[in-house]
């Protein structure tokens, strides 16, 4: 039988196991554990751990209401199972105890997983010391391969096709609510083949895009007003993430119309400055400079971008203080903004894959604030 | 100024904290911390904590573009933040010093804080041991107030209203995927005042509503199968749940017949189960044993019923083993299910709320197979 690439991945996240001296990786249901092992969930209150030796082969513990449908998704043999009447923590112990770990051993849990759990595996474990899986799953992960690119690609693309009917509203836009807006851009996403949102839908319009992690309410678009729309689907389990900020009818301020421009040449600055070799930091540097030599470096209060891939946030982080050197098939956000509390918001964002000698955006879409 | 119901729950926690020997506890973004502060959010990578101490007043620590968002939110006074380019640990490390905790102390931190959280607290505080929140929060958030329980009534009118809506597509859906009838679901969902989905939607066809997990696919919904639609939306962050098991059109088998007859007589054996001083699990216990004399017993491989309140899943757990007695107030699901892989399931759920001497269901859909 032909190897699966979750095998693959398994067999790599192995040889990094005994490179980092640690002895095993226990994921929780996790964007870990679905890449690794073809099943993908949610975390919920049961206990569901695929546990991984440095050496030898992984096993899975499931609730038994789960057993088929893991079974069905996995390449992975050994799945052993829990009812709901049996106790979850013996359950654990049984089946950590059949790794045959070494005596205090190193185990990386999930970064996600949740206290409940991990203090569960201390239990279990006395002697152990713990890390986090991101040491040896991020570095494998960091660098998508040819059928992940495909996957991130037609989410962009839906992406795209959804702000370019949102944009297409025009005037039609204005009156509605923020929350009616999401609705439409929701439905918008869908028709263009995405599968639910990647991420609570942003339309933060004139005071409400000042706040960068607003999402929607009942504030009623205005001509006129700047509208931060942030925005993202699934395809095949891979997410797109993309921003514009536009005014769907009427005219903006002056100052709604020069931090426009400012943001738009920053980030314009970082996607420029984005090839193999320089450090995030310095993409970070070229969209801050950008932004601060016209003296609104104190409004743009987050870092420049974040990875992304299965995770809509992972690494690498584009932020000041990362010297993480760029590497081709890494895809991050490329996302300045400027926040003016009280007044607007100005954010425009694309997703970049880093090519040989620099990087492609995956996002096409106007970034003007005209529509 | 009068105190909020926030305000009001914290104090709550701390009285609870002091009772339980416990001297502090932490939040991260959960439904503990939106309970107790009034400020909602999804986790994420950054360190945002609610650091609650036995006995003084509250302090938040939040990344800086969450400060207005966080501000505008809750009751909390002192709210710290760290920018992006600070060091998350140092800041955390300097609002758990502003607590004053004593030597050694115990520190409850929320069930699902995440791992590279409980990591950086540990690093932070190598002298404390930790426990969960759920040991003093899960006791506050048991019983539903007024106000809770007036959402949980609207979120389960909307859910009602959707399946009325999706029986009545009758013969319609017939020729439908389960995905492209998920889509329909969610749809009504939002046309009945609903906001997203509690919890993936579960459309489950034929063999497929053997699993008791799963979503929806590219299955085909044929004449005579029988469909577990099982499904939720929020209000004012209060969920519903409620599934039926129906055939849209066509006659199904005796079988069939013979198995929906039988979990939904044992759900309504469970409902009249209830009453406040019975244990979760005499409830669990009246639905099976409905299911094992019908010969059915080892197909009903879950628990009866799960609490209900902000999270979609919390206590009570309405499972064998579970000794806690039942208490007015009290909210959770009635949802036996019968589930023969390869062929079929059914499943039917309610939410109760209890009462002074027995329950009230909050969920009237018909409950038949017929469209």
């Amino acid at each position: 039988m032909a190897t699966t690439p979750y095998e693959r991945r398994t067999r790599d996240a192995q040889a990094a196991l005994a490179e980092a001296d640690a002895d095993a990786l226990v994921c929780f249901p996790s964007r870990n554990l679905s890449y690794l092992s073809g099943f993908a969930e949610e975390p919920g209150e049961r206990h569901l751990f695929l546990l991984v030796p440095a050496a030898g082969d992984p096993t899975f513990l499931v609730p038994a209401l789960y057993e088929s449908q893991v079974r069905a998704a996995t390449w992975v043999e050994d799945v052993r199972t829990w009812a709901d009447d049996d106790d979850p923590v013996a359950a654990t112990a049984a089946a950590v105890e059949s790794l045959g770990l070494p005596e205090n051993p190193r185990v990386l849990v999930d970064d996600t997983m949740w206290a409940t759990f991990t203090q569960d595996l201390r239990a279990v474990l006395p002697d152990a010391t713990f890390g986090l899986a991101s040491e040896v799953v991020a570095p494998l992960r960091i660098r998508k391969d040819d059928a992940e690119l495909d996957a991130l690609r037609r989410a962009a693309d839906a992406a795209d096709e959804a702000m370019a009917a949102v944009r297409a509203l025009g005037a039609d836009a204005v009156g509605l609510t923020e929350s009616e807006l999401a609705a439409r851009v929701e439905s918008f996403l869908a028709d263009a083949g995405g599968q639910g949102v990647s991420f609570e839908t942003v339309v933060g319009s004139g005071p409400n895009g000042a706040m960068p992690h607003y999402r929607h309410g009942d504030r009623t678009i205005e001509p006129g007003d700047p509208v931060v729309l942030d925005f993202g689907t699934r395809v095949d389990g891979y997410p797109s993430d993309q921003t514009r900020t536009v005014v769907f009818d009427g005219d903006p301020s002056e100052t709604v119309r020069e931090v426009h421009e400012v943001v738009r040449a920053a980030q314009e600055a970082a996607v420029d400055a984005v090839e193999p070799g320089v450090t995030a930091a310095s993409v970070d540097r070229a969209a801050r400079e950008v932004i601060a030599d016209a003296g609104y470096g104190d409004a743009f209060v987050h870092r420049t971008g974040h990875g992304v891939g299965l995770d809509v946030h992972e690494e690498p982080y584009i932020v000041a203080g990362n010297d993480r050197e760029i590497e081709p098939g890494m895809v991050f956000s490329v996302e300045p903004g400027v926040y003016l509390d009280g007044e607007f918001g100005v954010r425009i964002e694309d997703l970049v894959v880093v090519t040989a000698d620099g990087c492609e955006r995956l996002n096409d879409s106007d970034r003007g604030w005209e529509c």
